[in-house]
């Protein structure tokens, strides 16, 4: 039998699961400090929930199967449309406007051989049952909010109005989505066939901002968005059809494999279950994408690790001393491993810290035990310091 | 079309979720204080992976299907399996012993009238590449201390030693862990069968405690556990008959569902794919029993919500000034909400507080806004104050 994952899932060892953790803590954080609340819905729903909403694609690309009791099921495919069934599913116990944020991992049947992932996480958060533009203007700044406490100094909210594609057709609104892509020349060859041209395209981009988009502009700017980070585009279409107002993309500077998220306002989507409108706003982080410029801004804490110290165990006979110093640690709020195994060696001790990247070794030998002292190793440093355990508290936190 | 949820499976609306942050976060930073690791898995894995690990009972209450490229694939059944797998197929980049937490939904097509979930969290510690008796003590000490972080006072963590079988047969040791269940009568009535009775059942309660199990007990007593949560109960077995040695039960004193978690040391598993002996001690925490139990305990804090305060809105004209408090809030750390609907009534936008449970609402009327200063209303109490923006951020926080 072959020992491995499926082609596009993937398992994350400690230090990768590390950094996801810091990413989703600190979005959740964000979220909830605007009052956005949490909810989870099952990774299967009937498949009949599913299937439809996403176009003929997403009905190839879906995970779907029978199951034992000869069900038609398929596995969560985004987060909008189990959204769309928990308000009409809730309609009576949810207050709304409802505001949530969602963060489970979706499958597709990805072409992996594009770099894409079969099982991701996805990270939204919208405002459900509101069409008012301080909805939109929220989202504008937990937008911004969430990037700059990532720690991203450099990043643009791209804005634009679904209202200015409005003598578009959709194929027209799709070319004229790739204009940074394909280029103008190219955009305007494809405008022909829709019998629009160089001159519409113009117009498009010289547009003014339609004076709803500025509302929404102007209280995200006094609720705290940097005014240099807001920027109109009026040629941003996102590509779906199903926004009705603002559509928002965001780019970080320098990042270029693409955009680190999207979103709109979209009314006609979210009430699909519950037979009547109910307009939302929302937005999508790309998390994998987040991650990545992360990494590349090399934005992610330096000590990640579980533990701060590392308490080694001297020989067999010093155990004692080593529990009795990991306790007291603990009790003092740091953060502690106390190494398992009485007979390894210092050496594979010290190294075991290195590999899980622990900032501090302790080592309690026959001269510290009898002197009540710590002989404290920075395993950055590679300095050693022999210190009384408060100046070892001092040291360490 | 009905909108709803497949049987056995649960959305979790935000008061439900909120709480199971709340536990997942206090066990996850017990977790982290010992210098335990996170580690995710994929939700699918192939099929021959899986299958014939959990016995016929496994096999027949797995969801597994046939993917679109034609793979027999199966969806996680626990958290045991997958760790092996990652520790055969990393053993080069795992530092041994591996440390690790999981806390994963996994799958079963169980019989939901038994009131069982086919989606369920699984919330495990394991400490895998050691037979160390102070990795055994250790999870000892995360047992305690988490559950103490959670807020139970008064709970027993039962221990046995495999050893104290050696003597008996699978089945003698399915009946004897049923003595609680269905009493001593009845055990040894079954004991017949397998040519035993009384005597072995009495010599066995009446065991001392073995001497291995001894020292683990007397670390963690070291370590910090109280003396009288430690119970020595020489009958406990646990049904699987994959332990080696101690055996760990978990109960809380007045929850009389059932055990909320349950462990013990497995030496001959986790190699499973890596073709050779990797010893093995964890235990899992029984997480829709905990919720259960704290729920009955009332051990959730009593204000879970996202947000501090809702910043209501007076009328239109005033929204600029409400905007400016919910901004100058939430740059003073406080978690703030703004209503979002200006047009909504102030009978309106004080409900949705409360349905939100949100502790505090600002109201800045024609008054206030002229005078600089807010009234405050307590959700709770029901009382309003009169407030400058200093006194408000004293109130509040």
């Amino acid at each position: 039998m072959l020992v491995q994952t499926l082609k596009g899932f993937r398992d994350f060892l400690p230090p990768q699961a590390r950094k996801r953790q810091f990413v989703i803590n600190t979005l959740k954080s964000v979220f909830e400090s605007y009052g956005f609340e949490p909810l989870e819905t099952p990774a299967l729903e009937y498949e009949e929930i599913l299937t439809g909403k996403y176009g003929e694609e997403g009905d190839k690309l879906m995970y779907r199967f029978e199951d034992n009791g000869g069900r038609r099921v398929a596995l969560r495919y985004d987060q909008t449309v189990p959204l769309s069934r928990v308000v009409a599913q809730y309609q009576n116990d949810l207050p709304l406007p409802f505001k949530r944020y969602q963060i489970q991992p979706v499958w597709r049947a990805e072409n992996t051989q594009k770099g894409r992932f079969r099982e991701f996480l996805q990270c939204d958060i919208d405002t459900a049952g509101t069409t008012s533009p301080i909805a939109d203007a929220e989202i504008l700044v937990i937008i911004n909010d969430a990037f700059e406490t990532l720690g991203f100094n450099n990043f643009t909210i791209l804005v634009n109005d679904r209202t200015n594609f409005k003598n578009f057709s959709q194929k027209a609104i799709t070319s004229i989505d790739k204009l940074k892509k394909i280029g103008r020349d190219a955009v305007i060859k494809e405008l022909a066939a829709e019998n629009m041209g160089a001159e519409e395209l113009d117009n498009l981009i010289k547009s003014d901002m339609p004076s709803s988009l500025q509302t929404i502009v102007d209280n995200a700017k006094k609720l705290g968005v940097l005014d240099t980070r807001l920027v109109y585009e009026p040629t941003l279409a996102r590509g779906l059809d199903y926004y009705t107002g603002i559509i928002i993309e965001v780019e970080i500077d320098g990042y270029t494999v693409g955009s680190v998220g999207g979103g709109g306002r979209y009314d006609n989507l979210i009430g699909m279950f519950a037979n009547k409108t109910i307009p939302a706003v929302g937005f999508a982080f790309g998390f994998d994408r987040v991650m990545d410029a992360m990494d590349e801004k090399n934005l992610f804490p330096n000590t990640l690790s579980s533990a701060k110290v590392l308490v080694t165990i001297f020989s067999p006979d010093l155990l004692k001393e080593s529990i009795e110093a990991a306790y007291k640690l603990r009790a003092e709020g740091i953060a502690t491993e106390l190494y398992v195994d009485q007979a390894a060696k210092m050496e594979k001790q010290l190294k075991y810290a290195d590999d899980k990247k622990i900032p501090f070794a302790l080592i309690i030998g026959p001269d510290e035990a009898k002197n009540q002292t710590f002989t404290l190793k920075n395993l950055e440093s590679r300095k050693q310091t022999s210190c009384t355990f408060p100046e070892l508290l001092s040291q360490i936190s």
